[in-house]
């Protein structure tokens, strides 16, 4: 007998996932499932996301598969949402069985994939970083930014952030949120004053502009840049000089040229996909002096992961919804008797 | 105040629907929809659907918007599920607000694809076939041919239907189903035998192989064939000889030319979309001795149809559910504050 109950996974249940057993081990958790997908990279069925562009913002499908699995990530990007008070992302997603086509999870995605993306950001970090890193600048202090200071804190030993917004109230609220920790948070009033002489800059604006908020002088040598929010074609963040000077690394290179910061140089601009850093056939950093940049869009297999660490841990936990999402048939050539 | 909650329609809410207005009122609910969607064809933005492909089968994602609304399909397609006790083809879909990517519904689709096919059948049969059809073949008759049937009936008048399967229980169970109506049900124990002389063909078999059900002998001037199930890469239904002797009508002519039995033709074939006849701009039928082959695979307007239309009749009937997809947050930069 083959599944025949969705499972339904609520805002609440990752909540109550986090507060059983720690967000520190929900991020390292994400991080290592993910980490376990890239090395089985070639064994996944690969497009890059659908985009429907509006004036407003995009919304976008993130379908992959393997041969037991396939999932589905729902994403918007609207930067200008919290005047409606919704947030800016907001996400779901579905976790299929390959051989029946039964969808036997369905997610909220929208405050795991700021999970996701933060476990990405330090797994990616962790191999193109320098060794003993120690500081980090956060250049945009919104929804995710929590996410990313503490995946960098946990599993990098970030104890030292360089924070700016162009909000002030954004950085108020993210000190506030990590109070609880030992991070020693500086607010800054500039990104030039933020990022100077930092061991990692993290960006993740949500402004839908071709921006330049880090050019070549901010750049150290050895510095590693986690680009998060240039991650749409015609939203970007990083000068193309500071990719340029750099080893630049990618989820999904298709997708990347589209979407990433990357958007701006020419197509042969040459990239190393993250894959082959995390099997160790391409070394990450090849000196303390390079400087580095993964060039972050957010990839489909992130969140085939972390759809696949909900289900694992929620049903270990014993947190387990359904929803009747496909009708139950006692004869699967009558349909009509539903009605 | 933009939308802050997800309606959610499971199948039983659209069984009653059903129940509360009738089948009739709802499969041409659905038509109407579909056809002035299609009446609004530049104002789409149109993809091809995405499609995984596995040994047993194939899950599709369907996205497409306006300026007002996006709408995507989940939906597979697994001839041997029957084995399982789980239906061929599940489906389920969600309607969004492009201003904010809000998704406003989340909706079971297995039943209603089968509801907006059989509506759309109809809609292209009422301008494509010849006036005062009175008999109709349906060669496979599963999951999805009581509601072709119906459809037919109700729209253009079909009493008397020629059936076959290669599962004599399936046709038993189609006969069993609409002996509530005045339809003249006829077995038969061949295809050919089952399609001579009737007016309208309707092909919806489910096996994903290169068959050839329809040949060009069975054909005589002046049919219509309403071919759903080739529908995918190595799943046709028509022999070629059928489609070139007709004038093909398709949905969306770069899906088909993939997925239709036109795929079995050279790329320059000539076809027209069902919208320029809808519109009437050009001509379906030039005269009562042509052949018309509507190559009907599925397209995502459709669905969007249908989730539009269920959305209006499933408030004007106060069948209003609510589902906790996306969190509701007081300041939307808080996500950190789920937690």
């Amino acid at each position: 007998m083959k599944h025949i109950k969705t499972q339904f996974i609520n805002v609440q249940d990752v909540a109550d996932i986090i507060k059983q057993i720690g967000i520190e081990n929900v991020l390292q958790g994400m991080s290592d499932y993910i980490k376990s997908d890239y090395l089985q990279w070639q064994n996944f069925d690969k497009c890059p996301r659908t985009a429907n562009h509006s004036a407003d913002g995009v919304i976008e499908l993130m379908p992959i598969s393997n041969k037991e699995m396939f999932s589905f990530k729902y994403v918007n990007g609207h930067p200008k949402n919290n005047q409606y008070n919704l947030p800016t992302v907001m996400a779901f997603g579905v976790l299929a069985d390959v051989a029946t086509g039964f969808p036997i999870l369905l997610s909220e995605l929208t405050l795991t994939t700021a999970l996701r993306t933060a476990s990405m950001s330090a797994l990616a970090a962790k191999v193109l970083a320098r060794n003993n890193c120690k500081s980090m600048a956060i250049i945009g202090n919104g929804a995710q930014s929590e996410f990313q200071a503490l995946a960098f804190y946990y599993q990098l030993g970030i104890k030292e952030l360089h924070l700016y917004d162009i909000d002030s109230n954004a950085t108020d609220k993210l000190i506030k949120n990590l109070s609880f920790t030992d991070i020693n948070m500086h607010r800054h009033s500039s990104i030039h004053e933020a990022v100077k002489g930092v061991d990692i800059i993290t960006t993740i604006t949500a402004d839908k502009t071709n921006a330049t908020i880090i050019t070549s002088d901010m750049i150290e040598p050895g510095m590693h840049i986690n680009g998060v929010g240039g991650d749409c074609p015609g939203k970007t963040e990083l000068h193309e000089d500071v990719l340029r000077n750099a080893s630049v690394f990618v989820e999904y290179e298709p997708q990347t040229r589209i979407e990433g910061d990357l958007q701006q140089l020419p197509k042969d601009f040459p990239v190393t996909e993250i894959w082959e850093v995390l099997n160790e056939t391409v070394k990450g950093r090849c000196s303390d002096y390079r400087i580095t940049v993964f060039d972050s869009v957010g990839f489909a297999l992130e969140d085939y992961s972390a759809l696949r660490y909900l289900r694992d841990i929620s049903i270990k936990l014993n947190i387990v919804n359904e929803i009747s999402l496909i009708p139950s048939l006692k004869d699967p050539k009558d349909l009509y008797k539903l009605i």
